[in-house]
């Protein structure tokens, strides 16, 4: 095997080697059982252990409350996206929701099929740059809740705080899930797309509050309640059986690093690193405000796009995979979700102070 | 590793080793690039290159035509069953069903939310033991089209022959695609979860006739419209990465096998052993009538209950493992998917064969 590359993909995304490695032995023979892991009934009695325990871990590492159900769906965030207002609107019924960036922009937009919508707050004149501050904001006295996207992958901003309402919170945390700890009390869905810090793509992890099951009009589709999935322990159908594996190894892996506080501080530490990097130069600009700032999307300019073509390049060169930003704010993006290692983001540090030196 | 068991699973079913040890290494290390497969972003230049490759050795194997699309969807077949009629049907706009088992009971649910729903034939009175002939019901005129499950695995009943209609056909293939040729020009729309015959749980493949992708509402949530992902080709999102790679990698073993006229005798002969088997004992008795009998899922009882358990557990100490039937039918059911070998099929005729002379 060569030298394995610094992979800064902003999803689907790094996962650590342990785990790439005991999944490449599951996959043929699962346990030694003579059978591999993608082979398995889904309702057999080891590929039951496997979801009761990636569930179990799930509670147990994010502190999720007994009256939350967990949920493996499929069909990513984007289908969240309507599956929300189709169990939680409804005619005359309001969601309202913090517009920071291009996900936020397209959950929105399926919400208003299906209720009324406030946009609540929007950043998208500063080319969503930041997230609001409480103050930014009024949340209408009569939304069903507020949704927001906890880390904007495209922008690099993240909020450092959740939002505080009247309402239930619900949020889009695919890009920042387990990379730091929270509390569930004033939320009442979560979701989160595996692929990138939980697992590969193909599963979706939503956290509902069991109160909400019943919300669902009773015409919409079995397979978009979510109380299909939640009666049925997430077995109404076939579940995707691998991603749910995978993400069981990830979380075993997350437990014996010490969890979410450990966690939170290997992530602050790696993003620190490049955003002082960014700060002492007047050559890279980083494209969030300062208070909006990711821990796990670093995203920043060059003086020129021909520049920063060039460093992708000669970056891409030397190892550093996927540093390309996304086309809605260009320059470079720096994806490091938690198991993205520190080793990495000293190499990147040291490639940006000597292609500054180089060009500047 | 341990003897390889003979995986007798109605699904995720058994798939060839050889794919399991490529996906093996490639999970921790794609094609020596020093990255995982699960890893790859959806839109890099290599996974772009996987789901290609993919499509295109579908559309080759299955001889799809040119004015047919192929999309890697999630939610399995279950989330079909809510697509077709709210993609096709509409108020005023009836489906006609032929009801020939649980999963075709599924969709007309389903359609019944979206449209008037025409139950053109039924076999629930017989417990589902087979599938109509072309003589046996009539398609109301004014239906937009025909639906119908190839072949069903609970009850092991599969069409021999296809219906016929002036209307299109839209067809549940999730247990018997890939196991023998057909024509699509009948189709509008064929579609199959892949975890039986084409790769593991989590993506479902939608063969869709292009002029259909423009008959969906407007106010139709954006995933749940095949336009999406047509327009996209299937990335809108992130698409199950891991799913589409091991079926490219399942349709290459099947190429090398000969394609679907080669494995289409494989399964016959596979069959046949089992059929015969049965019919020469009055131990054994097959539920499907016999011109119903699905070649991937071959369903029995034994005299008593009590036998049926003590067969069931004395075969899976032999590494014949899941052979218990569906509570629905009860008794046993052997699945011998593609993937499944000859060898597991004339070790079960013997151990049904000794079997019956200990206890007849």
């Amino acid at each position: 095997m060569p030298e394995r590359i610094f992979n800064f993909s902003a999803g689907p995304g790094v996962l650590p080697v342990e785990v790439l490695e005991q999944a490449a032995k599951d996959i043929v023979n699962f346990n030694n059982k003579g059978i591999g892991l993608i082979e398995m009934s889904h309702r057999s009695k080891d590929f039951i252990a496997v979801a009761d325990e990636t569930e179990a871990l799930l509670r147990e590492l994010l502190g999720v409350p007994k009256n939350f159900k967990v949920l493996f769906l499929q069909g990513g965030a984007s289908l969240q996206f309507a599956m929300v207002p189709m169990n939680l609107l409804g005619p005359g019924k309001k969601g309202a929701y913090l517009n920071t960036g291009v996900w936020a922009k397209k959950a929105i937009k399926e919400a208003k099929l299906f209720g009324e919508v406030q946009v609540a707050y929007t950043s998208e004149a500063s080319n969503f740059n930041h997230v609001p501050a409480q103050s930014d904001y009024k949340v209408d006295d009569d939304a069903e809740y507020l949704y927001f996207v906890s880390n904007n992958t495209i922008y690099g901003t993240q909020f450092q705080a959740f939002p505080a309402a009247k309402q239930m919170l619900i949020c889009d945390m695919s890009s920042d899930i387990l990379s730091r700890p929270f509390d569930f009390s004033p939320f009442g869905l979560v979701f989160a797309g595996a692929q990138k810090n939980m697992g590969p793509a193909g599963c979706t992890v939503v956290f509902i509050r069991e109160d909400l099951l019943d919300r669902s009009p009773a015409n919409l589709a079995t397979m978009l309640k979510y109380k299909t999935h939640a009666d049925a322990d997430s077995m109404f159908n076939t579940p995707p059986t691998f991603a749910i594996y995978v993400i069981g190894l990830v979380l075993k892996w997350l437990k014996k690093l010490g969890g979410l506080e450990a966690m939170a501080k290997l992530n602050r530490d790696k993003a620190d690193l490049l955003y002082q990097t960014i700060d002492a130069s007047s050559f890279y600009r980083g494209h969030a405000q300062v208070g909006s700032r990711s821990t796990m999307n670093i995203t920043f300019n060059l003086p020129t796009p021909e520049l920063e073509a060039q460093f992708v390049k000669e970056a891409t060169a030397q190892g550093l995979d996927g540093l390309k930003g996304h086309r809605s704010v260009g320059g470079c993006r720096a994806s490091i979700y938690n198991a993205f290692p520190r080793q990495g983001v000293e190499k990147l540090v040291a490639f940006m102070q000597e292609f500054e030196r180089r060009n500047s």
